[in-house]
């Protein structure tokens, strides 16, 4: 490890993260009439038992506040059929112009979610913690629904990809 | 959303993450004369300022015992070159059988790292957050090492994947 200023940790953190691949997701969230949703890559399951996931936000975001008002949110876990909501959902469109890209709908207890995503995870927020600029929202899971089909959306190195099996090289 | 019981959620939700891909990592840490790591997919970065990321394990696990006590950790984030590293520290082998898996080094300040890896990050344990059966460790990056070919071994569906890109149908 070489000793390194600030500046150069972030510049060389910022290059290590672009070679982190990660699932894309779209959490999303209803506050009365209003929605929101914004892709996200900083997913992670925490346990089983609950079944419970965390996401991180910057608090500056337009979707922090909404999940920090509301108890109810969605994770939906991106197909690479999904990539063009990927795209909206992380760029400057409003709101409802991001929800006409793709098949959104909304369950009997008010839970948004797309459709023909990967997966979707309907979640209770369980606890906010707040670190630097963000906050982790942890949510314990209430409802699940998955595509059979197995093809998520991954970012990695500044483009989206999907998985390609090591064949041939697993043993396990 | 359907209602479902919670051994239904526990199965569904075992299900959805399988669709979930993550990049995989050795978790490292040094205590004393001991040093243990162990294979990973918690990883998430949280913010950039400061350089931080966080990873989720079960409070039964020995890793976890070795976080607790002991200030310092490193993140091995994997390269397909690393698929045996990543089975040795996700089988039964012990700690020194795992660490002879791999070019591991030891920095000027005690650090564990392998030196081949697509990315070392160099931790502070900065915070632990108990939830359930397991911890979500805060660690602040104070040094980073990376290897400039990308190509981070994914864990997906039950096996190994490296990424294909998505060409021709990116657009931003």
């Amino acid at each position: 490890m070489t000793t390194a200023t600030l500046d150069d940790l972030q510049i060389g953190f910022r290059q290590a993260m672009r070679r982190v691949a990660a699932t894309v997701s779209v959490v999303a969230v209803q506050r009365g009439s209003e929605r929101h949703g914004t892709t996200a890559t900083s997913l992670t399951s925490i346990s089983m038992d609950p079944p419970s996931i965390l996401v991180c936000f910057h608090k500056t975001g337009r979707l922090h506040d909404f999940l920090h008002d509301q108890e109810r949110f969605s994770v939906n876990v991106l197909h690479t059929d999904n990539l063009a909501t990927s795209q909206a959902f992380a760029s400057p469109l409003t709101a409802e112009e991001r929800f006409a890209i793709g098949d959104w709908r909304t369950d009997a207890e008010g839970g948004l979610f797309l459709a023909d995503a990967q997966v979707n995870l309907f979640c209770i927020k369980e606890r906010e913690v707040s670190y630097g600029s963000h906050t982790i929202f942890i949510g314990r899971v209430v409802g699940v629904r998955t595509r059979s089909d197995i093809s998520p959306l991954i970012y990695s190195d500044g483009g989206y990809s999907g998985c390609a099996t090591l064949s041939g090289k697993v043993t396990d």
